[in-house]
């Protein structure tokens, strides 16, 4: 089974997709007009071992890339259920193109709640400019005059070469609010850093993680924020859009919500491509029909529960941010603590949901021309993030469950 | 740790109770205030082998019983999403209590699809009348002029202590519109059948589920549907209430709620139980506080997520089916293979929940007097039932899947 | 099915067993002679609440509770690997049974580490005495002249209402080898507690585990020994029985190597309940032939492949621990970490093999006549003790393996 | 981390090897003298996408691709006890090198059952000659005068590139014993067939398992033998080498021992992995040293546990064959069934050992520089084979615990 020819696509022209798009009223509909070309590209995604250009062309001409920019330069401000749909849409087809653009994508998102000075700066002139970031604190600072000048290899940037703005991780010292040192943000622009070409991994190959070099650049404090800050109502930029439905909220739940979509996203192309391959595939060794054995169709009913449970808990936690941002009210600690973790819960059974079906759909599943062994490999790395580690989310809920202080060793 | 002492309650009046009940808007809320009572009653329920009478007196009142009986009967006309919530709600008290009550509610149901005729005979006089039931097809039948003389030990009838009238199951020839024999139901009085009180299990032991002994009782066809028929929209009562959100519908969505909803209500509780204990829990050999312990707490995190995924899954189908039934408009075949059989995944999900917390809680948890062995045995019970066999529904929702026919001995 | 019928049996009189007991050679051989009648009081055994009369006398009459009593006294000294599988054998028939005694047997092993001053006062006159125990230090003492005053109530004792000698567990002051406070163990004779009947448990019924009320009781010294000296052949009678083959060795791994042993049995029962219930399962909905059907068969196949594979591992380290007494050298830490966990790994395969298959047995598997039921419960309380504990044995193990020092906490 | 650096080694120079061989008595410790070779070329072997040249001379060189060979032709005879150690060994440095090389060496112990005709056309002229397989009955043949004409693409042909002769699989029209057309093998020289160098895989990339293109070729009847007879001890060359001790056996369990012993020996690989790096990992948001936080370690302890038990099961099954076929009396169907079935089972605890400390090993684990990675897409690719394929063998199983006929479908 190729990728390619499975997921046909790819003839249809140029022009008949600015026709169709033309047609669309919504995102979710847009997405699916250029699916077959980014399902296409798939292949090509894992040899550049970076999203294809043709990709971001796209994605950007969609306005995916600005589903979270704030309305006053031209973004399209969806809901958070909305774009996580699209994000899981679009991983069915490409799981590497969906890691890095929606990164991209929630990016804006948090810049909207730094300084207009940084906004300006960034979207003023370029109102399609995107961010990637390398966030955690791994920077080298030194405090000076206005601001900080910083160092450092930062590592794991996705969709870099596409950006044109990145947020780097450091640690600062703490202030009359938060007096402990703690995590920060700093904006910097492309000419700043170097992208060192490693991305050398065996899952979501074409996701195109880089590290950014970055060597004793001097970030004005307009265009640094602390984490805290970001999640309590308390940056510069809080408040900036009064008639937003997404801005009066905690940055990091809109920040982090691809992975767990994007999870869902290739748990429901593997269920589709088991479906397909159920109905054709014969054992070699006996001729007798696998999939419509018992043991075939009852892995697949089990997968298609999990995930059906996966989607409910993130469709539901979907909406309850959707309408927490609405409110204007930050959430409460135990929202918080749920939806930190519900998601990586939901990342873990799709894996289950993938790893059920792959483990039984035998040996041409592992050959580089199938898709499914793809869908199998970036699966399971939606897991390896730090925002979807299970053993640090069932840490941080358990301890809130039970009442303990939070562990700053574990968040 | 004590049932009675944990739940506290009990010392409420009955003029209290009525007072509270009377500021009750909903059921939900009405359930909330009776609660206490059913809980302190869990211990009593499994002596008695039955739904202690003071519970069904309450339950009564409330109109829980009444939840899906048409409101030209007085009946509620609840939604399916309120019911859920409110039998979840009471099997945390008690699942016995819940178990039995809710069957008697939901074959009201049942019942507004039957003949008016047969409505006015048991709720003309009685309006708070209530069925209990023995559905698998074990009755034998004799064909008669107007109906048939039926006969037979029929089993696992839940709270038919406390009903007035029972639905049997038996096999009838096809007809015009279905050829082959198939399922069918005969509603009989009291009068016409017998209680074994065989109820004489290691779970769920306050249900009452007993076998109704049936000697050659003549039963009219107004008193009869077919399974199928009361699937389809065929039955002699359909659309009978014209006005209805909940009766256009097929009957077995409504009628096996429940199961699921009480594994769900069982599951919270054991989450409630573990939370407590945790904070006060010392191991024997080192004096260490366990449930302070890293192991522990991820268990119980890990429980809580997957609980989390259960409801909004059950939540997700309540509130479809909810909509299905207002919209009057029947199912499709994809609608109902997820309904049917998501109930059951979700019931796996809760039992695995509830294993997890109960497996690290230590030998004293096995007590009779620990609430949580009786959550841990009738945790597992939910998933014995036919409805809920999750090989059963796994197949059924497999080859859906691939596009098989339905298995007849698989249903 | 009913536990009598199915273990036929019972109607082989006494002269019968005699002579057939004549017949055999090893104690695995007695084991199976008396198998059918101690089958035939399992139920007895949960009514009484502990192991019947009947039981013990025919376990004394073969010299089961005598399997690790010194030659000296008449006793049989088998190796571990024979009483594991005598054990597994016993607990098929009645786990009640094979816990409570079993216990009784392998006090035996750590009472013959003692001084040989209290082995003369226990066996010197009643060489079959035997003794029960409450190990977790509970007991509060008063240090006095040539011994203790120790009182308290000891729970968790099995099988005390058939012992005449109880080992109850105290902290006591450490010494110039081990300077900590540690726990230490004091023989007692019946005459000096009263037994407390608490044991209403919903799993484990037969095995009397009660509590011992101790009042201020004088312990001499040459009946104490702690903890530490019986694990590193410290201890006053270490060494008394030069050609032993048994008694060169720490006392824990012989002193809790039933758990496992009785985990294992109870799966290999479910495995033969489940394959003669397969053969004659009828669904009552449908008439199909449930255990024919595949995904019964394939949960056979499952948790027989489980069982296999946890009793690979229990006869592993039976046979490792058997040679290890032999060679009269003490066992390293690293084979010390293994057997004391491993066991609980195998206990946890085991529960899992029975849940696999009572979770798809239906509801008749519930009825209190059921033994699949009994199976279930006894399955699942055999990790409920602190050495089979998986959350323990997994800390244990780990921190070993990567090196960390054991935690106090957790042992 | 790095594989070569990681696994040292390398740096011995050929006169050291030599020497050290020499030093040796068993293949089990001349396989830890190559050892650091074959594990500094798995990263080539990936590269080359087939078993590196040297890996071969070194395993020729150290009588492994002899261990089944008969000693009349200077083979080694060594029990499948040592050969399965020696392959789980061999697996930890690189397991495409074991699953080639050890197919390479069953194979001779399959055409010990063969024509002594065939035997000393084989290995007269060169006894270091060996043979590659394709076993699936894929050929299409033509019966012709004294023997068959071949046709085929015959595919997944492990070590394909290193053998002299190829097994190929194809059905032949039953006979006087077994009526019904049934599988044979044909025993081809190198010259009767091309290699396709089609092996694109994700997983096992260094096996070179490719597929061999077929077309018109003659084959005698001396090289013909039938799958049953050679399981039957029917076969032509059954009973030639009176003295062996491992000749008096069916062929298929010393056919695919390899395929679980490979597992097994990259489960253990993993977790000396995981140990190294549990003491060294450092997370980069926090700092906090994961390897010794509880989840780690507690993921370690139960990873370890299940390889100890997926051990001790092959252990004792490679024990078991190692006595059957030194007491020359063929297996009973049940021990088959246990021995065929049993080793998927092992497979399937290896890879759960490996998911479980790989999925908590961090993005970095995932780099292709990374042993991790490798381990991981490996083991997982042991369960992809018919023979470790669990559902076909959980239904073999399954069938024959209940007392079911073999089902043709599924062998």
């Amino acid at each position: 089974m190729n990728t390619k020819t499975e997921n046909t696509a790819a003839t249809t022209s140029p022009a008949e997709i600015a026709s169709n798009l033309d047609a669309c009223q919504s995102l979710t509909e847009k997405v699916q007009v250029i699916l077959p070309i980014i399902a296409n590209n798939a292949q090509l995604a894992e040899e550049e071992r970076k999203v294809p250009k043709e990709n971001i062309e796209l994605l950007k001409k969609i306005g995916f890339t600005r589903a979270f920019q704030p309305k006053a330069y031209g973004g399209l401000e969806v809901t958070l259920a909305e774009f996580g749909e699209c994000v899981a849409t679009l991983a069915g087809a490409c799981a590497s193109t969906a890691w890095a653009s929606s990164l991209l994508a929630t990016h804006s998102h948090q810049l909207a709640l730094f300084s207009p000075k940084l906004q300006e700066e960034v979207w003023g002139q370029d109102p399609l400019a995107t961010l990637s970031s390398s966030v955690a604190p791994l920077g080298k600072i030194e405090e000076v005059e206005g601001g900080i000048r910083i160092s450092g290899d930062l590592t794991w940037s996705s969709g870099c070469d596409h950006a044109e703005w990145a947020i780097l991780g450091f640690i600062r010292k703490g202030n009359e609010h938060f007096p402990e040192p703690h995590t920060h943000f700093a904006v910097v622009p492309r000419s700043d850093y170097e992208i060192i070409d490693d991305w050398y991994a065996c899952a979501m190959k074409g996701s195109g993680t880089k590290t950014l070099k970055v060597r004793d650049v001097f970030v004005p404090n307009y265009r640094i924020e602390s984490a805290k800050a970001l999640m309590e109502g308390k940056s510069s930029g809080y408040g900036l859009y009064p008639d937003s439905e997404i801005f009066f909220s905690p940055y990091r739940p809109y920040f982090a919500c691809g992975f767990s979509a994007i999870s869902l996203g290739i748990a429901e192309q593997m269920i589709k491509w088991f479906i397909v391959r159920s109905k054709t595939r014969v054992r070699a060794y006996t001729g007798a029909e696998v999939g419509k054995d018992v043991p075939a169709y009852m892995r697949l009913a089990e997968s298609r529960h999990q995930v059906n449970a996966a989607r409910a808990l993130l469709e539901k936690d979907w909406n309850d941010l959707t309408q927490q941002s609405k409110s204007q009210v930050l959430p409460s600690a135990d929202q918080l603590a749920n939806w930190r973790t519900n998601q990586a819960y939901a990342v873990k059974m799709c894996i289950q949901a993938v790893d059920r079906l792959f483990e039984s759909s035998g040996a041409n599943a592992w050959f580089n021309h199938n898709e499914a062994q793809r869908l199998f490999r970036d699966s399971h790395m939606t897991a390896a993030h730090a925002y979807t580690d299970y053993d640090v989310c069932a840490q941080i809920f358990g301890r809130h469950l039970v009442g303990l202080e939070p562990d700053p060793k574990v968040i």
